[in-house]
């Protein structure tokens, strides 16, 4: 029987977030066929993302009900729309009842928190988006994923690739791991070096993170307030 | 007057040498607009990758004439089908011709290469695919990029996100880099470290290479012999 994993499209995603991980993950099932990777989304029909390219899912919501596991990317504003978006909440918390693996990239983390599932974990996110998690139950990790239990956050954008490959060593093991790493050719030569996170203040951030937050969620400031704090 | 970075689809790319130097070069146009980064097909309306996801350009070949920079990804199948499709190459030479830069990524080379743009020049791609590369006319270079003048090819998928670094450095400084590094947090943790490239053999995916280029060249039997040597 074939292991679906399921990455959640919705309006405003950023695409990367997505790409990201889902290359990981399609590449294992290229010569692991048990592992079948889609794209899901209310509808069929092309989804803007937020950056300029359009997405096109492979299913719809209704057609994909038990994914083997579930990826929700993250975003901008249409992150927190999503955050209050009951039926796509609905979806993800019924999908994740029965997934071996419920994971996010990025700010995706926050839909799954106001999915409620990630109450008493660990948890990561964009690092300029960290101290919005406990607004749903999860205590913030600065890591590059963090796994607790069948529940696996990665951190901003990027981190999704780093996250599937820890996620299909979870699931085929490590030898199938270095040959998606090999295909895609996952060998990071940052030109710059690695991140510097002593020069890095997120409080330098945080009228990007407010007008985010507020541009996602006109509708419901009571939510807004909760995660600004 | 804006600088527009144009990104090449075409049926069977794959998504992720899209979307990772994308993602880059529209993160500096978030904060320096004079760089507008579109994605442009034939058409409107979706594009298959390689992947299970549809990507949607921005704009047309024919509304998009004069861009300051070219990316062209690659892919498998598609990308050789796309090696064959004159009047793409038509459209990338023409573009190319007034461009500042021209890039690809992973295979994305080899339609350069079609294109005529790659002779005399050195060049990289996916590294199962770099013996193919002297086929147009360039030597070949085990680097995750290769610039050689205006012309910029980045190794295989995720090396794109490298590479586009690379080229935001050279258009808008070192500053500017590090910002859009920070904001995907692109500081990399392959799970199992870097490629080992001494345990890698070429030789072990040439089944593949062959496949893949026969695969995109039905009706081109004799650019697929020269390519396959």
């Amino acid at each position: 029987m074939s292991k679906t994993i399921a990455y959640v499209l919705y309006p405003g995603l950023t695409a990367l977030d997505l790409v990201g991980p889902l290359t990981v993950t399609a590449t294992l099932g290229a010569f692991e066929p048990e592992y079948r990777t889609v794209t899901v989304a209310r509808e069929r029909g092309p989804v803007d993302s937020d950056m300029p390219v359009g997405l096109v899912p492979t299913a719809t919501f209704d057609e994909v009900r038990d994914p083997f596991a579930v990826v929700v990317p993250g975003g901008q504003a249409g992150t927190f729309a999503a955050c209050a978006d009951e039926s796509l909440l609905a979806w993800i918390r019924e999908a994740s009842s029965a997934a071996e693996v419920t994971a996010s990239v990025c700010t995706g983390s926050l839909i799954l928190g106001a999915a409620g599932l990630l109450r008493g974990r660990k948890a990561t996110t964009h690092w300029g988006f960290r101290d919005l998690l406990p607004t749903f139950g999860a205590t913030p990790v600065a890591r590059r994923w963090v796994e607790d239990g069948d529940v696996i956050t990665a951190a901003g954008v990027s981190a999704g690739i780093d996250m599937a490959l820890h996620l299909v060593g979870r699931l085929a093991g490590a030898q199938a791991a270095r040959r998606v790493q090999l295909m895609i050719e996952y060998d990071p030569q940052p030109p710059l070096g690695p991140v510097d996170w002593t020069a890095v203040d997120p409080a330098a951030l945080r009228p990007y993170v407010h007008q985010t937050v507020n541009a996602g969620l006109p509708h419901d400031s009571a939510l807004a307030a909760r995660l600004l704090g």
